[in-house]
């Protein structure tokens, strides 16, 4: 997703996907409305709102539909969700989403324990959602985004090949997505692995096709990534409010980078992101009304923040 | 202090004396010598032991002389004490320290407040501080290091001057410090204005004469942070294990970046600190031990390492 010339970052909340899908509890559909809502006017652009999987398999997602029809509704804000298969794409594009993503697992063997396809079967499915996708009018024809998950290792497979990340980031986009994205969804990744891949990847399916990346905090890395990923030229980091969808390890582990603390750097150095860093802060009641049983991370809203903070290169261009 | 040329980042553990004054409990000296020896075997070649202020105002430090005494015996290790005047030094020096480092705070609000002390008057203790050290034969002549504390801001003054700090830090180097590092004593900085701050400092004093970094983890930049002042050719960083010396903010904010986190970091980016990781993730045990009513913090520690994890470029090479 390119960013738009009155911003600098786009910060794409996941929480309501990845955070809920990742937790037992089941936050209500009003909720959900209050959150994306509540985000959206803090100046969250675009959020990944809510996966298209049979309710069976994740209940917490049940309300996927409600909840796109009612995220398209909120003027200016970038509707994504995430579809594991074609059907999900079919019903995520019924009800109105901006952007559709797949997820493609560089390690064969997380691929097959998770969603039980191989590498070519998921190509496969890129090929007949992309066909889906391009039989709708241009002018409402959604977006749709390829994702190679654990692209910087596996908790299964261990390291995984770079060349097996270029391989598959450019059969997706030969199969029809229109940008591919990086995840480190183990929390592995490390900075000089980053910009080395994203190098990469951008010679090989060109620049303008890297979507953006995910970054997970599992080893307290995230944000030192978020900053080298910036520094290769993405301009779309994913994150979640609260850290929400948090792996088990305690305390203050937390799988997705925490939104938060990602939109407080970004502010403080002067990176324009279109959000308000306190409204912001402020949406994190929403949510710990609503999960009274889960926890929440972040280390800007314990600490509060700087005195005198004002936005736009903190401690930059006041103490120059 | 320069790194050597088998390593390419000096890793300044720090928790012994920052960490240990910042918490209620006093740790038993014999668990101090042990924690100082052990992380000396897992490789970490500098540690700062203690700190040589009157036993009534920090019980935690009593030990000071007898620590810096054991530490002395344990080979290739930089034996680092933090001395805030006169008195102090002489102590430090007696007792052999191979460095003393004396802080001086950028916001004269929190010098007064903590040390009651104006930055003419640091100033003047430096000079005499610096006589002293001038009159030691070469040969067994300690380093004394300055550091510019709340270098970033301030939680009483918020902002602080870019201008000021490099007034300081110069001003320092002038009354006889050897070097100068820069401290984000309150967890303000974000990676531009360190950078810019680098930059400035380096400009002024001259870059051999910026001895390192001592950065915080109060809002999770810590790392990023690291990431940025590595960037900028700083080759000295300062962290505690563990954490310790946390904030009173809680879950997982802590007050210095975590020595696991940042060595983790540093060794999966191919960068040679001399420090085997492994046995580096040992040594909690013992502060685990001897502080039992203690937070611990970290997310490598938690988390583990990777899966079939190397160092050197862990994920680059291997996957290259």
């Amino acid at each position: 997703m390119a960013v738009t010339s009155d911003i600098d970052v786009l910060v794409s909340e996941v929480g309501p996907r990845d955070g809920l899908q990742s937790i037992q509890s089941i936050m209500p559909t009003a909720a959900k409305k209050a959150w994306i809502a509540a985000e959206a006017a803090a100046g969250v652009r675009e959020i990944e709102v809510c996966s298209f999987v049979p309710a069976k398999l994740l209940p917490q997602m049940a309300d996927a539909d409600e909840i796109v029809r009612f995220a398209r509704t909120i003027p200016g804000l970038t509707v994504l969700a995430l579809v594991p298969n074609l059907r999900g794409a079919e019903n995520a594009i019924a009800a109105g989403a901006h952007k559709i993503a797949l997820p493609l697992s560089a390690s064969e063997t997380h691929s097959k324990a998770n969603l039980r396809k191989s590498h070519a079967e998921v190509i496969e499915d890129v090929r007949r959602i992309a066909e889906v996708v391009r039989a709708i009018p241009a002018d409402r024809r959604p977006g749709f985004e390829g994702n190679v998950a654990t692209a910087f290792g596996c908790t299964l497979e261990g390291a995984v090949a770079a060349d097996k990340v270029v391989e598959l980031a450019a059969a997706m986009l030969a199969a029809g997505v229109d940008e591919v994205g990086l995840s480190d969804t183990t929390g592995y990744a490390n900075p000089a692995q980053l910009r080395q891949l994203i190098r990469r990847v951008k010679a090989e399916i060109g620049a303008d096709k890297l979507s953006g990346v995910h970054l997970h905090n599992t080893r307290g890395l995230g944000l030192a990534n978020a900053l080298a990923a910036l520094e290769e030229g993405v301009t779309t980091l994913d994150s979640s409010l609260g850290g929400l969808g948090g792996c088990p390890y305690a305390p203050g582990a937390s799988g997705n980078i925490v939104t938060e603390d990602l939109v407080f750097m970004l502010d403080a150095m002067g990176l324009r992101t279109g959000i308000d860093i306190e409204k912001l802060l402020a949406v994190r009641k929403i949510l710990r009304d609503a999960l009274p049983g889960d926890d929440l991370y972040g280390f800007t809203p314990d600490a509060g923040l700087p005195k005198g903070y004002g936005a736009g290169g903190w401690g930059v261009t006041q103490a120059a």
